[in-house]
C-alpha cells in the first residue's frame, strides 16, 4: 500500500517535471519563430532590391521536402512539419509584402483606380502605391473632377460593384490610346464588351478569385481574361505575377459558364437554406453543440453570408436572366432525388450515385484527403 | 554603373545568406517539434499511471494564453504561435492515446462489441482494449456462436449499419440485467426505443459526431441520449470522459429532428448539386484551376461524398418517411427565390435576406471570422 502510494508520487513528480519541459520547449518554439519572422523580413527587402517575385513555388517546396526529409530521420510526422511550416510562410508573405516596395518596370507610370476606397480597390490602391507607382482614386463623390485624374493614366481600373460596373466604363471614351483599361467585377464577359466599345486601347478584364481583407496577392488566383493589345498590357501580367499571384488565362465566355454553376447557384442554394433554417426555427445552439466538425464547417459556411451585404449577393445572383433555366434543372434534379426518396426506390438511388461517383473519377479521392486535412485543421480553429 | 553592380552583388550575397539562416532555424525547428513529441509521450505514460483523462481543457487553454504573451513581447503574431502550436498538440492526442492503458475502474470489465470489425467499431474495441478491458466482437460471420459470447458481459455495444441495427437489437433479449446496452447508430429514437424494449437493463444511446479514421476520442463530440439506469451505465459515462471525449446530452427526439435538417437534407442538397455537376458536365479541372479558397472547399465538400459509400448515404436518407415532407418544404423556399429571380425582384430579395440575418444573429458574425481563419487555413493544404 505504501509501495503504491510512493509510486504514485513518483509518477507525480516526473509529470510536473515533464510539463516544465513542455513549457521550456514551448518557450524555445517561440523564440525559433520570432527569429525566423526577423530573417524572413530582410528577404522581403532584398527580394525588392533584387527585384524578384515575392512567392516562387519551387523554392518553397524544396525547402519543405528538406525539412520533410529531416522530420522522418527524426521519427516524426513530415506532415506535421510541413503543416507547421506552410503556417509559419503564411504570416512571412503578409510581413514582406508590407516591406517591399519595387516596380517591374523602371519608369513610375501613372494609376487610377475607379472604387478605390472598396475593399478589393483599396487592396490594389496599397499594392500600385507599395510598388512606386502613382496611384489616383476616384470615388463615388469625386466624379466631377475624374476628367482630369484620367489624363496620362497608365492604368484605369473599374473597381466598382458589379451593378454599376457598365455605367461607369461607358462614362470611359476619352481615355489615352496607350492607356490600360482594366475591371476586375466576378463576371466578365458584359464589362469587357463594354470596355471594346468605349476604348481603343489595351483592354483586359480580371476576376480576383479571393476575398477581401487577404492583404497580399501571393498564391492568390487572378482570372484573366484577354481584351486587346495583349503585347501592351504584359507589363501589368508580370507586375501581377511579381506580387505573388497565381494567374489563370481563360475565355470570358467561359469564365461566365463556369462560375454561373460555381458562384450564382451555390450563392441561391446557400440562401435558400439558411432560409429553411430560419423558417424550420432550428435552435443553432443546440445544432452547434452537437454538430460535428463537418455538420459545424457546413453551418457556419451558410451563416458566414448573412453576415456580409445582401447587395454582393444579389448583384452576382441577378446579373443575368441566363441563371434562370440553369437553377431551374438545378430544382428539377432536386425533385428526381425527391421521388426516389417517396418511392423507397434505393436501388435508383444506388444507381445514380454510381453515375455520380464515376463521373467525378479520381477527383472524389482526392477531394476527400483533402477535405480530411482541412476538416483535421478546423479542430485547431477557435471557435 | 558599377556601383549599381556591386550593391546588386552584395545584395545576392546578403539574400543567399539569409537564406542559409532560415534553413538553419527550419531544422532547429524540427528537431524542438521531436523534442516535444518524445515529452508529451512520457505525458501519455504519465497520465496513464495517474488515471488522468487524456484531454483537458482548462490545462490546454492556460498554456496557449502564456504562448500567446511571450510572442506579444516577442513581436510576433499570437494566432500564429496559437496555431501553431495547436497543430503539434493534435498529432500528441493521437501519440498519447497510442502509448496509455488504463482503466476507469478497477476490475477488469468484458465487452462485447456487435460489428467491431467496422470503422467506428473498430476504434472502440481498440480504446477498450488499451484501457484493460476484455473485448470479444462479433461480425457479420459470428453470429452462431454470439451467445456464448454475450454472457457475462458488461457491456454490449451495437456498431453496425443502420439498416440493420433494429433487427440486430432485436435479437439481445438473453444478457444479463446488469450488462449495459449501447448503440452509436446516427439515428437516435428508433433504436433507443428497440433497446429498452428488448433488454430490462441499462441501456444508453451515442451518437459519434467524427468521421473514422480520428484514432482517438480527444475533443471529439459524442451525443449521448439516456435510456434507462443512469447510475449503473455512469461509468461509462465516465469512461468516455476520460478518453477525451466531448459529451453533449439531449433528447433522443430532439436530435432526431435536428439531423433530419443538419444530416438528411445536406446530404440530399449536396447528392443534388452533385449530380447537377455531371448533368451539366462542367469542366472540373477548368473549375478547380478558377476556384477561390471557398468556392474549391464548396467543391471539394460535394466531391469527397461521392469517394464513399453510397449506402452510408442512402440509408440516412431513406431512415426515416417523415423527412420527405421537410425536404418539399426546402424545394417551395428554393421555388420562392426563384420566383425572386424570374420577376426581378431584388427589393423583395433584400427584404428576405434581411430577415435571414437577422434570424442568425450574432451567429453570422463569429461564423465569418471562423470560416476565414480555417479558409486562411485552406490555402496551406497540400491541393
Amino acid at each position: 500500500m505504501i509501495d503504491g502510494k510512493n509510486k504514485r508520487n513518483n509518477a507525480s513528480e516526473a509529470f510536473a517535471q515533464v510539463r516544465n519541459d513542455i513549457d521550456q520547449v514551448d518557450s524555445e518554439l517561440v523564440e525559433l519563430i520570432a527569429r525566423r519572422q526577423a530573417l524572413t523580413g530582410k528577404v522581403g527587402t532584398l527580394k525588392a532590391e533584387l527585384k524578384l517575385p515575392l512567392y516562387v513555388p519551387s523554392r518553397e517546396s524544396e525547402l519543405i521536402e528538406k525539412k520533410r526529409q529531416l522530420a522522418e530521420q527524426k521519427g516524426i510526422s513530415p506532415d506535421l512539419v510541413e503543416d507547421v511550416i506552410r503556417r509559419i510562410m503564411r504570416d512571412s508573405y503578409l510581413s514582406q509584402n508590407k516591406t517591399r516596395s519595387q516596380v517591374t518596370q523602371t519608369q513610375q507610370r501613372k494609376v487610377v483606380v475607379i472604387g478605390g476606397k472598396g475593399q478589393l480597390g483599396s487592396l490594389f490602391v496599397q499594392l500600385f502605391g507599395q510598388s512606386g507607382y502613382s496611384v489616383d482614386i476616384i470615388d463615388k463623390d469625386d466624379w466631377l473632377q475624374s476628367e482630369d485624374l484620367l489624363q496620362n493614366a497608365a492604368i484605369v481600373m473599374v473597381a466598382v460593384p458589379i451593378r454599376i460596373t457598365r455605367q461607369v466604363i461607358e462614362k470611359l471614351s476619352q481615355l489615352d490610346e496607350q492607356c490600360l483599361l482594366v475591371d476586375i467585377t466576378s463576371i466578365k464577359e458584359s464589362p469587357l464588351n463594354a470596355m471594346l466599345a468605349i476604348h481603343k486601347g489595351p483592354v483586359v478584364g480580371l476576376h480576383p478569385m479571393f476575398g477581401p481583407g487577404i492583404g497580399h496577392l501571393a498564391k492568390q488566383t487572378i482570372v484573366v481574361c484577354h481584351g486587346r493589345g495583349k503585347s501592351q498590357y504584359n507589363w501589368f501580367i508580370e507586375q501581377l505575377k511579381n506580387w505573388g499571384a497565381n494567374l489563370s488565362f481563360v475565355d470570358a465566355r467561359q469564365h461566365d459558364h463556369l462560375m454561373s454553376i460555381v458562384q450564382v447557384l451555390r450563392h441561391f442554394s446557400t440562401i435558400a437554406y439558411g432560409y429553411h433554417l430560419k423558417q424550420e426555427n432550428i435552435d443553432l445552439d443546440k445544432v452547434l453543440e452537437l454538430s460535428s466538425p463537418i455538420y459545424r464547417l457546413e453551418l457556419i459556411m451558410v451563416g458566414r453570408l448573412f453576415a456580409q451585404d445582401a447587395e454582393l449577393y444579389s448583384d452576382i445572383i441577378f446579373s443575368d436572366q441566363k441563371n434562370i433555366p440553369m437553377v431551374k434543372r438545378f430544382l428539377q434534379r432536386m425533385m428526381d432525388l425527391l421521388e426516389m426518396l417517396e418511392t423507397e426506390d434505393k436501388q435508383k438511388f444506388a444507381e445514380l450515385f454510381a453515375e455520380i461517383s464515376n463521373w467525378f473519377g479520381g477527383h472524389a479521392e482526392k477531394f476527400l484527403a483533402e477535405s480530411n486535412q482541412l476538416l483535421a485543421k478546423a479542430s485547431d480553429v477557435k471557435k
